[in-house]
């Protein structure tokens, strides 16, 4: 391979010649050999071109930065976020914890890309734009990387992860409502229990998601603080007057986003309890789709010996040994993608609760776990509507099987012949494996004409 | 000590003859001895006395009950509620996980306390009051409990836990104020970096709060959300018309809280995601205060090999061998409930993601979460205001020293000389342990007059 | 309330008059004002009086301590090991992340109630006995504590923990023994498998608390090493030569377990992996356990529309409001304080990562969840055994019913003809609603003869 | 791109012309698109080459595989060993929760790869190997996926993980030694206490990790534990006699390691507490390295305004804005690594404790944390002490400084002069801003000889 030399305030690197990246990029890459390279999500690249390009735009409006500069600054953004530049970000997320080195690496590929653009050569010794004083210019890795972080995470969760929500919310709701009259058995303590409607079942899971949607969506004011202009630490040193609120509003332009200059920048620098605000929701909605997909593989148990009232589409062989076996694979996935949003969000409190002085230094990590939880999230609701909540439909006979079977019917009468004698008659006919008519009959509390009139399941079920 | 007999529909019990419980009560405290007795919050049986009295007096006005029973079982409930009936509640915690048996023992409290207010004898064998058929009319467990531990945790984070984090957010927002001058060296990676004042160290934490208690008030629509009348599955069988919103209305009266009739009943049974979402934002508060505390010990480490910027009050002897030692021991004990509460979120959110079909079956444990979490946090920040924020000084003397020893000033430098200019000063001046003043004139970038006029502290705070 | 007025080195301090504490932890009660008075494990005092005792002794042998205040300490100490003393330790765990004041408590009561047992009055201005000078005598809290903590768990864990799971174990053993020759139906993905027996799903449960059991013991050797003789950071300092050993001895032989100094005392101050370690393996065990008892209830869930195949003892009404309903109530409370164990042990890991310089101050905090843990377990794994498992029995009508309604006995076939005929046999039986010998023999892969032989249940397990 | 058709028991499936995998692969690529392609770790894979062959040698030994298969299927396996076949396992670790998927993926490629060695061509109808009858022989996902992960994890733990702890450990203990006569102050309560030397502070960060590698190698014999042979619910239907112990022996001898068969292979397959235990004891290391890397930057912090008693190298430029700035970095990466790896238990604990009945189905994501935690902690533990913890050195002039205006050195009086009048002389030097050398005299305890005489740091280190 090829090499140049670049130079930082510690010294000279050697950097492959065909890369944007300089010196400060180069030396990350050899002291965090940790993981897989380039595990920092794209996502926050994307977030920095973002408000590089604002800052650019905000310094040359107050005066502080030349058109020349802005527009080249502007021009290498642009390419960025069309993903042209993807490979000249090789960083890893363990690396410094105010992600300055990611920072610095945007700033270089920013001033040696805008460089060439300008007609220069890598390998010049001056070049056009200068990564700290121009590229960085009124900026500090501390508020740029809380910046681009909350860009990414903010974006990311309205426009991938509420969007897929919905459209597995939607298709539960319309499942409700075609299955609203199909009576099943109820469980309570996974015992059998009253009845209820299986759209009635589904509609709790429906109201799970809306709840979970209203509770991300709370978050969302916190995350659109933007700690840009608080540079080293908070203060907002170096800065032209009115630049904070001035780079926000260019922030919100280019994202189309309700994104604000964060009120308080000590804060916005120094603890990311936005972040940690945003992850809870997340986790609530793990916790949601946790049980939505349970009662999904718990309902289509069997198919023989389960309780097997529901029917899922049986998308691919089941079982390398066992021959024709269907399995709640859908389920099972989505399943595992909660647990891992519920470990993430101890990594994300664990950050959050570590910051100290000016600076929470956990912010690569924080923002890796809530772009990760929020795409598992959103491929996972996709997956399971499309591969499974799409096709679900009710066992019918199986269900009627159930119900009719059931001695929780018996918890009607209890307004007629009081708790205890009910009590009485679900028992006997539990020992006696024998139907509650019977038993109920038998044992005089009532006539057969009483039974048929006051159990009768379609009548239990609230409406 | 003495006995008398009761039944329930699986036998006859000896329970201890001075004792309002009954048959139910005691086989729960024979089967389940986990952990001391009583373990049950006390909270929760409380929001059942509002509760079992709201459903007396809608079941009255819904003419299933009559006038007497329902004077009867409310005048109980206010007992109750003075506190005068603390011990007749024996259950613990770890009981079945809809909480039946603590839905009984109040039943059965009320049936019998009830009966003796009527005139009668705990050995009557027909009582006035049935506990299942007139105590628990038109209810079940299943709402029963969800509903008690909704008003009892509502009441608690409304009454108790905000109150105090206000309290506490007070007195450090008028401690910014008071410090809002004093210049003081920034810390960013615990290392030396640019100034800010005192008050605006503080105002980051002061924002935290103001945050946390954004993220708490968000949660409460759901946590006001009633199950009450969703009864056995959440069809609200054996439910007269009406009920729900009447008796969520009662519970609103009687409490003075914005109570409502959750929207949807077979969610409000089965999942409590409202628990989860309200202990969410319990948890970002721990974090917030898990930083303040820290923040708060460590500028007042030392007294002379720390930091030592902040005074706080000497309230106890530090050590058993080290005399004459001063510790932070209030932001130790914050710190240390606030890993507790951290803890907590994972036991609330495991109970949480873990209910099936029609029922969680975690209800009791997730109540005991929050409302332990919210009153360790609660007294937490009032004990960390009184004993140790309203007596936190600035060390002012030592403020003044570390300020004007720190290398960071340089960076006011980066306008006037560039970025790598003002590295090579702060360089020199750490190798040779000299002040940046003499370096920046050695290496001759600048003159003392200019040096004296761009590197003020007092002018790199933003203002 | 009476008075007596109280000394330490901050000034005079008013106790009640009738209370053995003095100043340090009168101050400590008023500090710390945070959750239930006396929240200390009454376990980590009785750690402490073995090691106070301990410690007189090996100071009076090596000649620092004398013979009559050695007695002393020792007469007191032994009134706190026989509970004489229980109402005179008020403070909560919520204090100085050192546990200095609950030391203090410690070397208060001894001190003071030395002296009443030496013929002294409590309001005398000298005492026989000194806290610090001779109650806390070549010791420190930061030694202290940790000792204290040790003893407690340690003993906990073997004394109470361990025998219970043993119990649990041994009741399950002689199950799986017991059913070993009923057949049933195997389940994967929730879905119907291929047979195994009763007795052999119930060892997979022996295995896994043998393996618990085992993870458990492996811990015990770091939580045998004892930091006493560490003094206030690990050095020694202020205690007499060979003090460390002879001390760690006495401790051993007082409580007859294998105790030992720890070998690195800068370690066993500083952080408190060895709680991190103990509890990481309660934590497995309530992994575990969560398996068995989700288990037993799904197995006996039902009982008509559910799986239905164990039978669980009835022990109370299982609802208010369905009359004659048996729930897995055991199982219940067994899940729950397993998610509270899981729960703990997030608080446990954030205490113990957050340890600084040459001590963890969370000390108080991670012991009370250690204890608070094995005691949940070992009292769940009781109730769980005693009131659910011993009276355990399989449902073999319906085991015999399911068993042979399962198509997944077609995996018999797989090495007879091959994995794909086979599921074509399956496949065409769940379709049809057929058996799988009338498919087999339609679709002509083989006759009845052939498949009555190949495809028998009690040859598909293994044996 | 081309494309060939593929079947399986569900029917045809389109598969990239030119790969070796079959119809069941692909569906999984189209039925979980979740997360990039891949996701599932290359280590699982590995673990599967090892078992394939080692089954296939078994199954030879044992009769039920012809020669020429063996060959066959180990020489794709051999391939895969070497890296060849990277690029076909696409599958990502969201997939169904028994690794089927993945399973059949090596079944596949191995049974194509091996019918194209063989001279034939991946569009033959008939093939010399098939996948489920000769690679998957004596096999079911359920057995084979546990396998695969625990010789993953294994050998990731014991090859990789293990050794980069102990070079960080030796190279600490070796800096222990070292420094072991630098006398420094210590720090409790981040507080001033009595001193110690740098090699005692450093001492006790090894003896953490020392017993961190204890705690790991404690798990590996369960670990070592392989559930093949159990196949499909863990009663080994449809294997030979003697298998299960043979192939335990082939895997040992082909990996080197010490594999054992699974004593109960029930547990094996439905329950993954050796997985939980084994990341348990990493979850340990990570508190371990959180607190060695928080004490490395607290005690480098500064340079001027902070501690400073440790200098770290200075690897790269600290800040984008404060020129000159040093960071350490180092720590912060390992301290979010830590984070994430106390994030991933809490998501192998609930996968670990949802398992049910005879199948735990959270298998790939579980092996996907430990895989992961092992590797972040490798990588870390290696950057930490290469670019850290070699080029660690003691600021001998700050930590003399720090030393000697101590006012702890007071400790060594007690003995002399006792607790309390000890306790003054430190008090009122605090409140002079004097020494206590002046105010021991001042206040008559003692003369200026026996100060000298009696307060020596390089006494008070336990020597």
């Amino acid at each position: 391979m090829e090499f140049r030399t670049e130079f930082d305030t510690i010294g000279p690197v050697k950097v492959p010649a065909d890369k944007y990246w300089g010196a400060q990029t180069e030396r990350s890459r050899n002291n965090f050999k940790i993981g897989p390279a380039a595990s920092m999500p794209m996502e926050v690249v994307y977030g920095f071109a973002y408000l590089k390009k604002a800052a650019a735009h905000a310094n040359c409006e107050l005066g502080v930065l030349d058109e020349k500069k802005k527009d080249l600054i502007s021009a290498v953004c642009d390419e960025i976020l069309e993903g042209k530049l993807d490979d000249q970000f090789p960083l890893v997320v363990w690396q410094t914890g105010s992600g300055t080195q990611s920072n610095m690496n945007v700033n270089e590929v920013v001033a040696n890309r805008g460089h060439v653009i300008n007609g220069g050569a890598l390998t010049d010794e001056k070049k056009a734009i200068h990564p700290n004083d121009d590229v960085n210019k009124s900026q500090s890795s501390n508020d740029t990387f809380p910046t681009g972080m909350h860009i990414a995470c903010y974006k990311k969760v309205v426009e991938v992860l509420i969007p897929a929500v919905e459209r597995l919310r939607n298709v539960l709701d319309q499942k409700a409502k075609t299955f609203d009259n199909v009576v099943k058995i109820g469980r309570t303590h996974l015992m059998d229990a009253t009845p209820l409607t299986v759209g009635q079942e589904i509609s709790g899971w429906v109201s799970q998601l809306d709840h979970a949607l209203i509770a991300i969506k709370n978050t969302l004011p916190h995350l659109a603080e933007l700690a840009l202009g608080g540079t080293a630490v908070g203060t907002g040193i170096n800065t032209p007057k009115g630049y904070s609120e001035l780079v926000a509003k260019k922030i919100a332009d280019f994202t189309g986003l309700p994104f604000v200059s964060a009120k308080n920048k000590f804060e916005a620098l120094s603890a990311h309890d936005a972040i940690v605000e945003t992850h809870g929701a997340l986790k609530q909605l793990a916790v949601s789709l946790m049980k939505v997909a349970n009662d999904v593989r718990l309902l289509a148990s069997g198919p023989r010996c389960g309780i097997g009232e529901y029917i899922i589409p049986a998308n691919e062989p089941g079982s390398s040994i066992m021959p024709g076996k269907v399995n709640p694979t859908q389920s099972e996935a989505v399943t595992m993608l909660c647990a891992q949003v519920i470990g993430n969000d101890v990594a994300v409190t664990t950050g959050g609760m570590n910051g100290h002085f000016q600076l929470n230094v956990f912010k690569p990590m924080m923002a890796y776990n809530l772009l990760w939880s929020a795409t598992l999230l959103a491929d996972g609701c996709d997956s399971f509507n499309e591969n499974c909540i799409v096709g679900l439909e009710p066992n019918e006979r199986r269900i009627k099987e159930n119900l009719n079977n059931s001695l929780m019917l018996v918890t009607a009468l209890n307004t007629k012949i009081g708790y205890e004698k009910a009590a009485k008659i679900a028992k006997t006919a539990h020992e006696n494996g024998t139907t509650l008519k019977e038993e109920a009959v038998n044992l005089g509390y009532l006539n057969e004409e009483e039974f048929d009139q006051w159990v009768d399941p379609s009548k239990m079920i609230g409406r």
